[in-house]
Parts: C-alpha cells; structure tokens; sequence
C-alpha cells in the first residue's frame, strides 16, 4: 500500500492530550466565571450563509473568509470568463464563522422572540481566518466572548472587569486592565476640528506602545493633520496623575465638546464603581488605547500580562449598535472576549500551568494474568464510579514494560493486586513519586486516589 | 438600512441557552465516563487536506465532503471547460472533517513518535457531511468517540460495554448493546460458499430489524445468492437459546471454517469477561448485526434505546488495520462513538433530562438603586466566588419588571437587599417555587445557595 503523507493544512494545529489538558484548564476557568456572572452558554453553526458574513470586517475581512465551494454542479450557469472575485461567491453560498460577534448579532435579530434582553451569553467555539499563518497567529482559533445585551446600565462594564480580575486571578497571571472611552476620543477628535479624522487618529494612537509619539506624530501628519491640530493634541499626551486626576483635566478641555464630555462622565461612573469594589488586578485610564474595531461606541478594555512582553490577551467594550446591521436597531451591548492562545502562551512563559495535568490517569493496575486481571476490573470499576481515573494495563507483558508506560504516561500511582492481594482484599499501591509502597483495602485506596 | 434576512444554512442550528445545558448535560456525563476509563482527550483540526479525506469513505463520502475553496486567486491556471468533478480537486485543497475517525488514524501515524501505545483517546467535535438535511440528521453534527488502539486484548472491548453501560446508567435510558463479530459473519459468507459475498450478505442482514427475513432472502436473491446457499443461511437465523447457546451451536457449523471459529472463540471470550462483571444494562449476541462499515474485522457492537423507538444510539467496533490507509499497517484498534443528537432526541422524549438546567442564575439580586445595587455588588462577588450563578438586575426599573424577568429566566431564588438588610448584613431570599421568604447572613445565604 503505497504510504500518504500525513500532514494537515498550513495555519491549523493537532491537540495531544497534554496540550488539550492545558487548554482545558484556561477554557474551564473561563466558562466557570462565566457561569458564576449568570452567563448563559451558546452555540452558532460554524458555517453562516455569505450573506451574513460579507462587508462586516472591512475588504480585508472578506478576503480572509473560507469560503465553502456548493455542493453537486456549483459549475453549472456560471461565467468562468470573469474575474475570480466575481466568481466566487456565485460558486460558494456559504463561509466559516471568522469571529463570535457578528454571528451572535444575526442570533440576537433571529431569536428575539425567544430571548428576555437584558440577555447574557457566553460562547466558546473556534473561529477561522485564512490570514497568513505565523508565530502565535492561526487559521482556526478559539474565541471565548462574553456579552450582555440590552441593558446600558454601567453595572455590566463593571462586572465585565470583575470577570477579568477573577479569571487572571484563578489563572494566577498578574494583568493590567486599560480602559479608555471612545466618546473621548471622539470628543479629542472633535477639539481639534478634525472629526472626520477619528479613525486615523485612533489607529495612529493605538500604535504609541509600538513606535513612540515621534512616529504617532508623523502618521497622523501623512494622514492629513496639520501642525495646528497635533499642537492641540499634545494636552492629551501630557495629562498627568491617576485616573481620576486625568478625568478632571479632560473635563476642563471638554467645556465645550458634548461627545467628549459624555466620555468623562461615563469613565468616571465606571472607575467609581470600580473604586467601591476591591480588584486584585491594576486598572488604569489609557487614553491612548483604541482598538481597531469601528462598531465601539463607548468604554473599551485591553489586558497586558505584567510578567510577559506579549500583545493584548484579553479585550472588548461597548457597541451601541450591533445588531443593527441585520436590521433591530436599538440594542445596546457591552462584551469581552478572551485570547486563549495567547493566555496559553503567557501560561507557557511564565510556567504557570497546575502540575499533573500531563497524567494520563490516576492509578494504573498492572496485568499479571487473567486471573488477576479479573480482580482488577472488579476494583477499578469502584474507582471509576468514584470518579477516579483508573487505566488497567491491557496486556500482561512484562512488569518493566507495563512500569515504564505508566512512567512515560506520567500516572502518580501504580496499584498491584496479586494472590496475597486477592485473598486479604487489598490492593499494593506504590507511590510513583517518592516510590513508596502500602497495602490498602479498597475504601482506603479510594480515600487515598480521591 | 436595509434589513437582512436573518438565516442560518439549511441543516445548521443555533443552540439557545437551554438546548446548550441539555446538549451539555450528554457531553459531560460521556466525558466524565471517557474520563474514568483513562482516555485522553485530543483535538484536530476542522480543516484537513482533501488528499488525507478523499477516497477514504467511498464514492458516496467522497460526495459529501464539504470543500473549502482556495484562498486568493484560485482561477490561476485552471481549465474550466473541464467537467466539475474534475475543477473541484484543483480549486479547493482543503475540506472539513467528515468523521473522527480517519483524521484519529491520521493523527497517529503523524504523531506516532510522541505518543506510548496502548494510546487510548477520545474526541468530542463537530463534523461535517453536505448530506440532504431531514429530520434528525444534520450537516453539522458532534461525535464523541472513544478509541484504544496498540493492544488487542479483549479487555478493551470489556471496558467499551462497561462504558456504554455506565453512560447511559448515568443518563437513566434503558439499552441493550448489542454484539456480533464480523469475523462469525465471514466464516457465514465461508460456510454458504459465498465468500466473495461478505459485505453483500452483511448489508441485506443488517436490514432484518427493518425488513423482515423474507425481504433480506430476496435482497441477497438479487445480490446474486442461489438457493442453495439461501438455505444453507437458514440455521443461521434459527438459532435458539442465550448467546453461549448460539455461540455453542455456531461452534459446530464452524467446525471447518477457520474465520468463523475464530469469531466464535472472541465472542465467547468476550461474554465470559461481560459475565464476570455485573452490567446493569442488557447484552446480547446479535448475529444479524452488521455496521454498514467495511473497516472493522472484529467484535462489532450496536446500542439501542429500550423505551423508545429509535434508530442506534452508540456503535462501534474492532478494526485490525485503520492506519494502513496512511502506510503504518499493524496497529489494531477498537472503539466507540455515541450519537448525541439521538440520545438527546431520547432523552426528550422519556422526558428525562435533569431538573433546573433551564435556569439562567442560581439567584438574581433586585436593583433598588445605586446605593443598594453597591451592597448586592459585595455579596455577589462572595457567591460568585463559591461557584453560585449570580445575576444582578442591571437596572433599577420596576419590581414587577425584575421579578417577570426572573421568572422568565427560570431563576429559583430572588434576594433583596434594602435598608434594612443593608443596615443588618443580611439578605432576603425568596424562594420562587413556594413562594416562601427568608432573611439570611450572608454565610446562612452561600449554605442555602450552594
């Protein structure tokens, strides 16, 4: 038989038990916050028709979405003179989801009959991007968004950064949370007459942790400043003290610009909120933080690991309407959504994973015969039942051959039943450890594995 | 702006909250058990390479893959006056997986240096299939499969039916399992002279449960059976007695036939094992079951609902050669998928899904305001940090507005904390079922939550 090379598409990953166990303890403690902060579980299919998708990521986005080519004749009727961008969506009806957020608005608009807004969601399912793979950056990846919907109560931003501070706080990674208003950028936009320019401005300033404000300056200088408008933007750059201290100062730049105004007013109820309720984790105003997304219309969030250099690793804000694009205006929605590949890398950097998640099972039982084995399934039965994870070698090879598998799978106990064993009803459990050994009856063995 | 119209692809669902805890409530127990037997998890890709799919589940399969069109310019040197069968291949690389079980044997051979045989592992993902949607079946569906492969001891086909038993004990649906062995069903085809017939006689005598046996004589009349050996299958059909009685009278067909006394003697291995160790579920020999799949070569099992009337809700079976197909001959393997979608349509219908797994929060705090809303913000970080689904109502709206919503939401407890509990440390919990009412410590609140 001739030999297939086995190898799967460029930008996609292979998960062995050890990394999906790593995986599953980020997405676990995810989704247990979830739940606690009432969080309600969806899914949505990972193909959405086209028309769904198309023109809501920009031209960029529409290039990266996977298209699936129709099933039977998709050939027939089409003209395959034209143009390959023309073709294809005549011969593809349908795409794979390339983020959580857009297929939960065409979600929301389907099933509102069936939803009670205020509704909150989370949903954890991968997404797809045919980007240019490289380091850190994937084809298919998983998302874990959160978003509470029909409600502008300042509440949510808050129990949005509570959630944050408990996950890294579980994870045990110590993060800043940055938080910055679109209304005040848009109020800065507007100071220095150049309200048209409030997406050049947001792009050029999220770049400042990068390339430093020389650079900043020159970006926005190509992207149509003048020297008058940088002049009046340096205040924002100089604003000193704490959050609270540059909040003031906005405020008296802002006398005249209502949109700015508003900005301070709400980014001060929220960090008043904040003040009233411990966090584990530094919160900051930084009002160079933008986000590339062009649907927030109010506070937005970005989290740094403070021990690692590694890009944002969690983020969100407030869309005030998202679902408007499928035609329901009027919904409100604040969320976040956190970068399991990259939390799994910061976890990776800073040897922050719980130890024994490489254990293939708990207790293994070495196979000495049929006889023994027999005793042995009788036994890890009562342990499974108990939850424990119980293998039972299968063969019964030689004991330096069973011993270094469950050495390689890193199984902490070993657990021997033998004729002295069959007759008291016990079992010998040795410590793979320290490599000590006791004799045990089987409730003392479950209390010991449990 | 205009509305969209609002749809997923024919043969998708969205999933709302309840369906998910029901959906969930299926994955989890089938983890838990997967979990108890040391199996470990594992994660492909959605996307594999066509090379690796094609030709891999017939011509009918290879018609229902999902293709994913290339990315950029996929026109580029492609002569399109060819017939779609043939452009398809050069304008698509990639498609989505259509089973577990072929990218599970690509996984092996591709990672075999790093993963210690016994490898038992299990896989719970979508897959795909561009198959006419229609009630109960989907184009986007999960499997959960469990497979051991590297040893081919009959404990793992003991510790297979120990599973399935304990699955669906757990669920509390009432089954059978099933079990035959394709290799009885070849030294069958041997003994009528018919070995060139195997998967002929396989697929009429699958059909018996739906047909009757006068319809499967005159399939296999058709398939090119004489009479003669039409009625050298009758004492096949009448054996009588318990599977150790059946299997004794096969023995003596057998007496010539190496393949079929091979069969007999794994079957009756595989009982002895099932005797020694109570099954609360019932198990029998079923020598007209088949599985359509031509890759097992050993013991075969099927699951079926007792209570309801159902097609299988879990099968599987031993395959002596799966990674040949991708050149790493040898490794025998044997295992198990449980259909989700049947054993959730199962579960609906006896009506036995757990109690509470549509309530959106354990308890909703009542929004009286700013001032109280900070106090319930203080004890709901205390529930949510013991694990409670805490919801606070994010607006100070309406009692009756609140308590509608959380009636809606299916929430068992509702807390009110006003000046009084406010000045006390206390919290009031009402119980909605019974409409009784308690003021609690914020201790006495966790212990009843809990």
């Amino acid at each position: 038989m001739a030999t297939v090379k086995c190898s799967i598409p460029k930008g996609t990953r292979d998960f062995l038990p050890v990394e999906m166990a790593r995986r599953n303890h980020i997405f676990d403690t995810i989704r247990e916050v979830f739940r606690a902060y009432a969080f309600e579980p969806i899914e949505t299919p990972s193909l959405e028709n086209l028309s769904t998708l198309m023109g809501k990521y920009g031209e960029e986005g529409d290039k990266l979405l996977f298209k699936i080519l129709n099933s039977g004749d998709f050939m027939k009727d089409v003209d395959f003179s034209q143009d390959y961008h023309h073709v294809a969506p005549q011969i593809c009806e349908r795409g794979l989801r390339y983020d959580l957020t857009v297929p939960f608005a065409r979600f929301i608009v389907q099933h509102r009959d069936q939803l009670a807004l205020p509704f909150r969601r989370y949903q954890l399912q991968p997404v797809w991007r045919a980007d240019r793979p490289q380091k850190g950056r994937y084809r298919e990846f998983y998302q874990c968004d959160a978003d509470m919907v029909g409600s502008d109560s300042m509440l949510n931003e808050l129990e949005l950064v509570q959630m944050i501070d408990e996950v890294f706080h579980r994870l045990h990674i110590n993060v800043v949370v940055k938080i910055n208003n679109r209304k005040i950028l848009a109020g800065i936009a507007e100071l220095i007459g150049a309200p048209d320019k409030l997406v050049d401005i947001t792009v050029a300033i999220d770049k400042l942790d990068k390339i430093g404000l020389d650079n900043v300056r020159a970006e926005l200088r190509e992207r149509g400043l003048n020297e008058g408008q940088l002049e009046a933007l340096n205040p924002v750059f100089d604003l000193q003290g704490d959050a609270r201290q540059k909040l003031a100062q906005l405020r008296a730049f802002f006398s005249t610009v209502e949109v700015g105004m508003r900005g301070v007013e709400e980014t001060e109820a929220l960090f008043d909120l904040i003040g009233l309720h411990n966090m584990g984790c530094e919160v900051e105003l930084d009002l160079t933080l933008a986000r590339g997304l062009n649907y927030y219309t109010g506070a937005i969030f970005e989290v740094k690991a403070k021990d690692v250099q590694m890009g944002s690793i969690c983020g969100g804000g407030r869309y005030d309407n998202l679902t408007g694009i499928f035609g329901m205006p009027g919904v409100s929605g604040v969320g976040i959504s956190f970068g399991a590949d990259r939390i799994y890398d910061v976890l990776t950097e800073l040897n922050a994973f719980p130890e024994g998640l490489e254990q293939a099972a708990r207790v293994m039982f070495i196979n000495f015969g049929p006889t023994e084995q027999a005793a042995c399934i009788s036994i890890a039965a009562r342990l499974r039942s108990a939850g424990i994870s119980t293998l039972i070698y299968p063969d019964s090879v030689k004991m330096k051959k069973q011993m270094d598998f469950a050495n390689r799978k890193a199984v902490p106990f070993v657990a021997f039943v033998g004729e002295s064993e069959m007759r008291d009803g016990t079992v010998t459990l040795k410590n793979m450890a320290d490599g000590t050994q006791q004799t045990l009856s089987i409730d003392q063995l479950i209390a010991t594995l449990q």
